[in-house]
């Protein structure tokens, strides 16, 4: 027995240094001085003097914490107009407001299936769906990325319950899921659909109405959505959009809504002033998927391996873990931020630099992005 | 196969009904109209014009959101600013700071153990604590409740790494942990003891450097608390106090830290003011306890069954659900916010009211307070 109970975490941090994989957290200050491409800001709305604005102006009126449980003291009339018009906007029935996407992934997960029931869920999806799955007492299905043959034949060996998900934009490569393919297979076998669109509200659809709503899909009685705040929105939250009996059924049987303080009246109202700005200014989501295209064009053009993003995130590919590592340092050294995907991150093991486009990118910052991005590029 | 893949939702929602145990939302307005016995803002300073105002401040200097992973873009000064005050404050080596404490409590619990471990965890404990179990691959021991006996002898069942996880006040009863038993009982057994301060931080120890501060534990090298922003500091968020090692190890592994969107600016900047606050009135810390006995003592001396508060919270027991959601309107028709719980919140059956004291309750609201809950009770 050894003396002290956290020997063990010494090992497996040599580990990972041996391995070149240790993670550091880098503060940066309050005002920026790099050229963000690594953010999820993607309408550039996270500092927009409107939305801090209305982040200041709720706290101040309903104050710093939300004080307790939804269920207790945690629900404000803020948090009902946020659930509103998120609801309307995407075009479902009603909408639940958690206190991250991280939580409002694992409520859906977890209260839409249970013991006996089956999920069926993309090997690419995101980590907070992975725990949700491990969380409820449902048996998973993993199927191959994207491929909604492999839904159908999993759902086709279930009796009983199921439950499809999908990340509507996989963050890693900013590729999109079959939507409507997957809602076809979900409706003739009976089962549930859940996506997450993370990636796709306020970038996809018709002025970022998102992916359900680009597919036609929104508001369908099968189908329900997860949300982040934190992403276009520019703030912080999740939500779970569905139809009202779902919603009621997460007010009454989803732990991370139930047992979690409400989210705080800053981050509910700085999401509702985005969304708001979004209705008066619906070419930002169209301007967003510009941006990831030129991104895209200019550096697949220089001879860069990249994937043709669906939305707004942009993964160029690295050769090795080191290489991203030092590509991304070299980025920033040059003034820009690109997000570095490496392993364990990534489930394929491959290394990439993922840009993010945002709306509010001039032409001038792109094309210094690019030259960048190019200049720097590991020789392969 | 039914032709909706929701309808068993329905049923669900019968059987709520049928046991009268429906949960819904009421939305608060801004301006407080009833007596607060019911949030977790033990010393009253989520509506502190400091707090607020800190909040508004933080949001317009930093932005509305983190924009991104604390490993990407999401960590600014302000996080490491919180990080470093809480981790003094509470005498622990390193801090980091996430979303909530939920996200706290599952990053904690699955990154200290995996495969081949074991988790001791009291019969207690809060639902992410309890979900934090389920996603690790460790083996979980259930012990009975705040029995360090047990404890030893499910740690001696086992060979290899373990962990012992205990609340230090328990959310439903009020009551304390025996900290100083199971820090003991660790010891000699060489298991790490994990110790969720989400009520204790702000209220017990000197002032309010929380549970393992009071019983001299702060710092020790197999010791790791998390704390919630949510409750005495009126914010958001929560975090994970440890050895620096423990604290790199979950900044490398930790998924709900990985994944998920840093803490907004304005809950880092509002929950790093009232720490501050705290320390230039550490009365307050006092005076939350002091208020919790005020009520207790004159409630039991009314004739009502009441659980002698370790820290800041009163619960009074119920004849029944149906009694106990009878008693908290009545108090809330007569002006007083109490929290009610019930099945299936409560892991004994029991049914209580649960009055939450606050550092800024005058005396004669104290008892407003105690006379409404006296007249309202149920006759037994
Ligand atoms: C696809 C996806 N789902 C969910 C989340 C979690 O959202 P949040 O950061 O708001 O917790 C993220 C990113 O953080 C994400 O990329
Ligand atoms: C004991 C305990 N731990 C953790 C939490 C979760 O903290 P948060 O609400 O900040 O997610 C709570 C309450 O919400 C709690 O009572």
């Amino acid at each position: 027995m050894s003396l002290d109970p956290f020997d063990w975490i010494d090992e497996e941090a040599r580990r990972r240094a041996d391995a070149g994989l240790v993670r550091t957290l880098r503060p940066r200050p309050a005002a920026p001085v790099l050229l963000d491409l690594a953010s999820n800001d993607y309408l550039g709305l996270t500092r927009h003097p409107d939305i801090t604005a209305a982040a200041a102006g709720a706290a101040r009126e309903w104050g710093a914490g939300a004080t307790g449980s939804r269920l207790v003291t945690g629900s404000t009339a803020l948090h009902a107009e946020l659930e509103n018009e998120l609801a309307e906007f995407c075009g479902f029935e009603a909408a639940l407001v958690l206190s991250s996407g991280y939580a409002a992934n694992l409520a859906a997960v977890t209260a839409l299936t249970g013991r006996g029931s089956l999920i069926v869920s993309d090997a690419g999806n995101h980590a907070s769906i992975v725990d949700g799955c491990r969380l409820s007492h449902a048996s998973t299905a993993v199927v191959p990325h994207a491929d909604p043959d492999a839904v159908r034949k999993a759902l086709r060996s279930h009796e009983g319950r199921a439950l499809a998900v999908t990340d509507s934009v996989f963050s890693v490569d900013g590729d999109a899921a079959p939507l409507p393919r997957l809602a076809e297979v979900c409706r003739t076998e009976g089962a549930a659909l859940l996506v997450d669109d993370a990636h796709g509200l306020g970038v996809l659809g018709e002025g970022g109405r998102g992916a359900l709503a680009a597919a036609g899909l929104a508001g369908g009685g099968g189908i329900v959505t997860t949300l982040t705040l934190s992403k276009s929105l520019g703030s912080q939250g999740g939500a779970v959009l569905g139809p009202a009996r779902v919603i009621e059924h997460l007010v009454n049987t989803a732990r991370t809504f139930i047992f979690d303080t409400g989210l705080a009246p800053a981050a509910v109202g700085a999401a509702l002033a985005s969304l708001r700005l979004l209705r008066r200014e619906p070419e930002r989501a169209g301007r967003a998927r510009a941006v990831a295209a030129a991104l895209y064009e200019r550096l697949t053009a220089a001879g860069l391996t990249a994937v043709r993003p669906d939305a707004a995130v942009v993964s160029v590919r690295a050769p090795s873990a080191d290489a991203a590592v030092r590509w991304a340092a070299d980025c920033r050294t040059a003034g820009i931020a690109v997000g570095c995907f490496r392993p364990p991150s990534v489930p394929d093991g491959v290394s990439r630099l993922r840009l993010t486009a945002r709306a509010d990118l001039t032409e001038e910052q792109i094309a210094t992005a690019v030259s960048v991005v190019r200049r720097t590029a590991p020789v392969s």
